[in-house]
C-alpha cells in the first residue's frame, strides 16, 4: 500500500457522508460511511466530513501531507467554479461556500460537482461506459439528473447546468414537478413519480397490497412499490411499467439531444428493479428516432453506491490537469 | 478580388440549389440560386450543382484549380463521415452517396452536413452567436432541427445525430409526428404544426379569414397563418401564440440539456413573425429551470437564407483543419 500521495473523496448526501482515500493507482484504500441528519447545518456537516478524512488518513498510516487534493460530490444545483452549493433541497442548504469551508481544514486543491456529474465521470473511467468517446449517465432516484461525457470530459455547459435532463417536459399536461412546472421527466419517471402514482392508486381505492403499507398513503415510497411488484401485485407492477415507459421516452429525448454511444442508467430506483429498465428499453426503441433506437445502447450502471465517491476523486484530478494545461 | 484559393459552397434544398464561392478572407465572391424540382433524381441535382460551381468559377475569372474544397449543406438525416444522405424526405432521396457523386466532377476535399448543422456553424462564426463558447442554433421551418456548438466546434454526437431536438417529446398525448411518434417538438411548434392547427380551425368552422385562402384547407401553409395574423385575424393569432408557447417549452428542454450561453433561433417560420419569438421567449422564461430562464439568451438568427451556404464553407474548412491535426 503506497500512501505517499492520496486523493480524498467525499460523497455528501441528504442522510449520509461517504468518505474515501484513493491512491495514485486509483485504488480505494479506505472508505467510511456515516449516517447524518439532514437537519444539521452545512458547517457542521463539512467539519464532520473533514474529520472523517483525517481519521481515514490515520487509519491507513498516512501523514496529513500525503493528501494531495479532495474531490466532493454534493447534491446540487451548485456552482462548481466558485465551489458554492446554490441550493440543495435534500440538505436544506442554500448558498453554502462548500470549498471555502472545507479549505479551513485542508490547504489542498478542492473540487466539487453534483452527484450525477461525479457518477458520470466514474462510470466513464471505471464502469459501464469505459472505452466509449461519448456517454450520458442518467440517475433515477428521488429526482432525475445526468452527467454528459464528451470526448472523455465532463461537459458542464456555460453555467454548470448541462444535463439537467430531469426538467425536460415530456407530458405538458402531466403531474406537477418540484421545479414549479408540470410533466417534467423527473415528475413522470423518478422515484417520487412512482410514489405519487402509488398514493393515487391507494386513495382511489384500487385493489393492491400497497394499501396495507401505511395508514397514510402519502408515506408510500418507490421502494415499497418495488417490494409490492416483487410480491406479484398487479397495480404496483402497472405503476412500474408506466414509469418504465416514461423513462424510455425521456432517454429517447436524451439520445436525440446528445447522440451518445451509450446511455448508462443508475440510481437507487433502477438498481432495485429489472422490470423498470426492461420497460424503459422497449419504450426507448419504440420512441427514439429510428437510427438512434438501435444505435444507442441503454445499460445499467455498475459502480452502485460508490460511483459518486469514485467520480469525486476523478473530478479533482481532471480539474487539476486542466488547470495545469492553461 | 483574390481568386487564387476559393472554397465552394452548396446549399441543396427541397426546391432550390444555392451555390457560392468564398475567398480566403471569408468573403462571398459569387452566389447563384436556382429553383429545382424535388422530383429530379439525386445524380441530376448533384451534377447541376457542380455545373453551377463551375459557372461561378468562370464568372469570377478563376481557374478550376483555384477551387480548394467544397462544403455542402443537404437536408438529412445523413452520414457526414461517409458523405451519404441516408434519407431526405424533402428531396425524396434515400442512401445517396453525395460526396462520391460530386467527386466525379471535383477532385478536392468535400464535406457534407445537414442544414441546421451548417447554419449553426455560420451563426457561431459570423452571426448571432459570434464570440460565445457554446451555442445552440435551432431552426424552425417545416420541421425543427438544431446544431450544437461546444468550445467553437460543431458537436455531431457519436453517429452524427446530435441536436435532433425536433424529436424530443413535449406532449406525450400530442399530435402525430412525421417520425411516427406523437407530441414531438417538431409536431407542436414547427411550420407544419402551425399549418395543421390552421386546417383544424377551418374544418371545425371557426370564424377566421383562413377559411378564404383555399377551398381545401389541407393546402393551408404556416406562411398564410402569418399573413392572417398580420391582418388581425384572432384565430390565426391564437395559433401563432400556441406555437410560440410550445417553442418556448422546447427551447427550455434544449437549455436544460445543453446549458448554452445563447440559443439562436432561425428558419423561415421565425423570420416571418416577431410575435412567435416574443411568445416563445415568455414561455421559455416561465418553463426553463429557474437559473437558466434568466441566464440563457434567446436571440433571432441574423444570417437569413445564406446561413447554411456560409456554414457549408466553414464546415469543410473545419474538417480539413481537424484532419490535418490528426
Amino acid at each position: 500500500m503506497n500512501t505517499s500521495r492520496l486523493t480524498g473523496a467525499l460523497d455528501i448526501g441528504g442522510t449520509k457522508i461517504l468518505a474515501g482515500l484513493i491512491d495514485q493507482q486509483g485504488d480505494l484504500l479506505a472508505r467510511r460511511r456515516i449516517e447524518t441528519l439532514a437537519t444539521r447545518g452545512a458547517e457542521e456537516v463539512i467539519a464532520r466530513a473533514g474529520a472523517i478524512l483525517n481519521e481515514l488518513l490515520w487509519e491507513v498510516g498516512a501523514d496529513v501531507v500525503a493528501l494531495q487534493a479532495i474531490g466532493c460530490s454534493v447534491p446540487g444545483p451548485l456552482d462548481s467554479k466558485s465551489g458554492t452549493v446554490i441550493f440543495s433541497p435534500n440538505l436544506a442548504w442554500r448558498d453554502v461556500p462548500f470549498v471555502e469551508l472545507l479549505h479551513r481544514q485542508f490547504d489542498v486543491p478542492i473540487a466539487i460537482d453534483d452527484d450525477a456529474h461525479c457518477a458520470a465521470l466514474a462510470e466513464w473511467h471505471l464502469g459501464a461506459a469505459r472505452g466509449t468517446h461519448s456517454a450520458v449517465y442518467v440517475t433515477i432516484s428521488t429526482g432525475i439528473g445526468s452527467g454528459i461525457i464528451i470526448d472523455g470530459r465532463l461537459y458542464s455547459g456555460a453555467h454548470g447546468f448541462a444535463g439537467e435532463v430531469g426538467h425536460i417536459t415530456l407530458d405538458r399536461n402531466g403531474p406537477p414537478c418540484s421545479c414549479g412546472n408540470a410533466g417534467c421527466f423527473e415528475a413522470v419517471a423518478s422515484g417520487s413519480a412512482i410514489a405519487a402514482r402509488a398514493r393515487e392508486a391507494v386513495m382511489s381505492g384500487q385493489k393492491t397490497i400497497l394499501s396495507a403499507f401505511h395508514e397514510n398513503p402519502a408515506l408510500l415510497t418507490a421502494s415499497e412499490v418495488m417490494q409490492a411488484t416483487a410480491a406479484g401485485d398487479a397495480v404496483a407492477g402497472q405503476i412500474i411499467e408506466t414509469a418504465g415507459d416514461f423513462l424510455g421516452l425521456g432517454l429517447a429525448a436524451v439520445a436525440s439531444a446528445f447522440d451518445p454511444q451509450i446511455i448508462v442508467v443508475g440510481g437507487a430506483v433502477v438498481q432495485a428493479n429489472d422490470r423498470l429498465l426492461a420497460h424503459a428499453r422497449a419504450a426507448f426503441v419504440a420512441r427514439a428516432i429510428p437510427p438512434l433506437g438501435s444505435l444507442v445502447s441503454i445499460v445499467p450502471a455498475v459502480l452502485g453506491d460508490e460511483s459518486a465517491l469514485r467520480g469525486a476523486a476523478l473530478l479533482v484530478t481532471a480539474r487539476m490537469e486542466e488547470a495545469s494545461h492553461v
